[in-house]
């Protein structure tokens, strides 16, 4: 007989409090869990399901080898009208930021600009969700960070950078923010492990084994090789430069130096990140947001049938009126891990 | 018999003085032809050559025509204390940013942070010239330029994107610069039009032919076809970021914008240009440039061959010790139009 796995839908204010109480077992304090529980809510609520409660185990082992500092107090520095820093004190970014951004949004309205550079941050989640409230807010906004190495240089045979995701959000004009956020490896650690595990090749050329060769073979790569840039040595480039802004100039580790070997079972890189926001109005341009609805307009035109965000964002209306799927297993885990 | 194409060699001094007068035999003002002489000879100079005497021509095709300004007097505003604006008045993107480059510096330095946001722009050669002075007196930038509408959507069928470029710099202690500067397309349109001269195939989905099919003819992509972006979707939302920094927000025009029609032989895209610098030493990192040079090294170690700018530090010491090497039939052709 074939077992039928079943799905249960939990509404999202439900979900946040249910990780929120998971989080504080952990001995997190209330005011960061409620904020990585919003976060990993939020990532599960518009399907960014391997940011979501996917993830659950690995903060907890995470805190549990004492490598992540649950109760860190950022401190937040302005060294520059429009320049802050945060150091995260071995914490999670997402209360380091939330720290950071009622200054950080003051600044930008008044200055028309502002950098946040971050360091000893702990990022386990997606890059969206810290940019979505500034681009609600009008700005246009990036960030980037960087990770665990696992990603070669073109034509080299070490991982040196990690998959260092890039996100960008801008207004749209009658419509939700556009926001891009990925990893600038060909391929996300997270989709090579589950190839892996189905026994999938993947592209040629996605990594390299552990000799250093092109592979298509995901258990190869992830046994002693490495991925690969994505976008060849441009794309290289581009992690190149996640590592010099978000861990040389915020004052956080490389990826490449990142060390778990003291602490069993943590899964966190300390890196740092780094977010640049712009408030377009000062640009040339009155009508900026107008502008940007019609240039999408013709992007679809074109005949790019998906732009980034639209499947996040149908995902999540749905989500919001039914409830947030989540298979009766893994829900029946998460409530035991919450008691 | 064969003919023999020979080459002089030409000191850079004397390369910048040549264009300067071709410059100004087409009415350009001493100022302007001065910086884009210096610009062109740079990019000559460095191998950059499509970039180099190579695009004299579209130049004075662009003058001729009246569609580009060469006696712009660029207009600087400062919209907020570290918010620069400048209305490149339809000249060209370089005596524009010379203009504003004095402010810009100063703003980087008192306030950590400036942004430049330029439109009515022409920009007619390579990225990293404009990057490189920031970068040598200490500063992080990142800049891009919308350009003229050749680059298709994935999956779509109509160029709307130009080969968008985006260059960043960052200083490197006891070391030239490193500066990237690459086409967000999968091949610049350059590349692509000496390929279809030569009768080369290009990688199948450099662009797609007229139909919207993938197409690894240049000759058809060029005819109604389209380049499409460097690496897939993740490109395509690099070209995209590209637009929206370089043209909603600067109040530029849109690469799918840009009208030749009233002014037959133009070549120079109109749009815009956005530049952030940062300065570094307002992060969290006081040895910044030497964290930098510690991370390239470690790239090499792990087996990068070549990073961006090596080889055109390379090319620039050998030309600046024994001048630029020009073939003589083009020196003869640059000799002609100066006089």
């Amino acid at each position: 007989m074939a077992s039928v796995q079943s799905e249960i839908r939990i509404k999202v204010p439900d979900l946040e409090a249910l990780l929120a109480r998971i989080f504080v077992r952990q001995g997190v304090c209330s005011d960061n869990a409620r904020i990585l529980a919003a976060n990993c809510a939020a990532c599960e609520r518009d399907g960014s399901v391997s940011h979501g409660v996917f993830r659950i185990p690995g903060y907890i082992d995470s805190l549990k080898s004492g490598w992540v500092d649950g109760n860190a107090c950022p401190e937040v520095e302005e060294v520059g009208p429009a320049f802050l820093r945060v150091d995260a004190k071995n914490g999670f970014a997402q209360p380091a930021l939330a720290t950071a951004m009622p200054r950080l949004t003051e600044v930008a309205s008044s200055h028309g600009l502002a950098v946040l550079a971050m360091r000893d941050s702990h990022h386990f989640s997606a890059l969206w969700p810290d940019l979505e409230p500034l681009a609600q807010r009008g700005f246009v906004a990036l960030s980037m960070v960087s990770g665990l190495a696992c990603v070669a240089p073109p034509g080299g045979n070490t991982a040196v950078f990690g998959t260092n995701p890039i996100a960008f959000a801008t207004p749209v004009a009658g419509s939700n923010p556009l926001i891009y956020d990925f990893a600038t490896s060909s391929m996300s650690n997270g989709d090579l492990r589950i190839a892996a595990r189905q026994g999938h090749a993947v592209p040629l050329g996605t990594g390299i084994d552990s000799s250093g060769a092109l592979s298509g073979n995901p258990a190869d790569i992830l046994a002693g090789g490495a991925l690969l840039p994505f976008g060849g040595h441009k794309g290289a480039a581009i992690s190149l430069m996640v590592e010099v802004l978000a861990s040389a100039l915020t004052g956080g580790q490389f990826s490449s130096e990142v060390d778990f070997s003291g602490h069993p079972g943590a899964e966190t890189p300390k890196t740092g990140q780094l977010v640049i926001v712009l408030d377009p109005a000062r640009g040339g341009n009155s009508g900026f947001a107008v502008r940007v609805a019609s240039l999408l307009e013709l992007i679809r035109q074109a005949g790019q049938q998906r732009l980034p965000s639209d499947r996040r964002y149908r995902t999540r209306e749905l989500s919001v009126r039914d409830g947030v799927p989540i298979d009766s297993a893994t829900y029946a885990n998460l409530v035991a891990l919450s008691a």
